[in-house]
């Protein structure tokens, strides 16, 4: 058999739109999902699930209605299932999520104009 | 409130065993754990659980029944449930491993010396 790893570099190079979560992996019924993003996104929650956030490329920041996280390359962050948040980045970012299968990107928000569609592998 | 990223450079300042993965962050059910390999470890296989290696340093190699995988840093590979596997890594490596929580080391092996405690957080 022919095993490949998953490089993050490469997969990142392999687009250039921001907001737009696109599959590279599978873990049971877990998909790690990756992004860049640059400026504010929505005010959102998960009423049904973690969510994890792993900077690969720059600083990003999450707002809390109570507090923020700076999340910068090389570090992780888990935002718990029900918790409003707002990521920011002030210059784009390269990150993955990490979460069950079939998360919106905007949560328990009515789907809207930047809500992604879901499972795009890259 | 007071919001912390998880740094991974930090967390592996924190110990110097390897073998021994240590919990970082959890997920649902989920947990992130990092360690520190060098050397071969044995033949096991999770039949009921895919597994997720991120290296964070160095180069690993995971060997299976028909052939290799190689993961650099900055690079990740899932081996799927019931697939028999053996990491190896001739320098030592930085690895974080992703998996329900709960699961051994040493997979479907009886327990051995080198199954590692589970639920150890850093």
């Amino acid at each position: 058999m022919n095993y490949q790893p998953i490089n993050f570099i490469e997969k990142f190079s392999l687009f250039q739109e921001q907001w737009k979560p696109k599959v590279i992996a599978e873990l049971n019924n877990y998909q790690f999902k990756i992004a860049k993003i640059k400026g504010d996104f929505i005010w959102h929650s998960h009423s049904d699930t973690d969510e994890a956030f792993i900077v690969i490329r720059g600083k990003l920041r999450i707002d809390f209605r109570d507090g923020a996280v700076i999340i910068d390359q090389g570090e992780m962050f888990i935002v718990p299932k029900g918790v409003e948040h707002k990521p920011y980045a002030e210059k784009e970012v390269q990150l993955m999520l990490i979460e069950p299968e079939g998360v919106k990107n905007t949560g328990d928000e009515a789907a809207n104009k930047i809500t992604a569609e879901n499972n795009i592998w890259i």
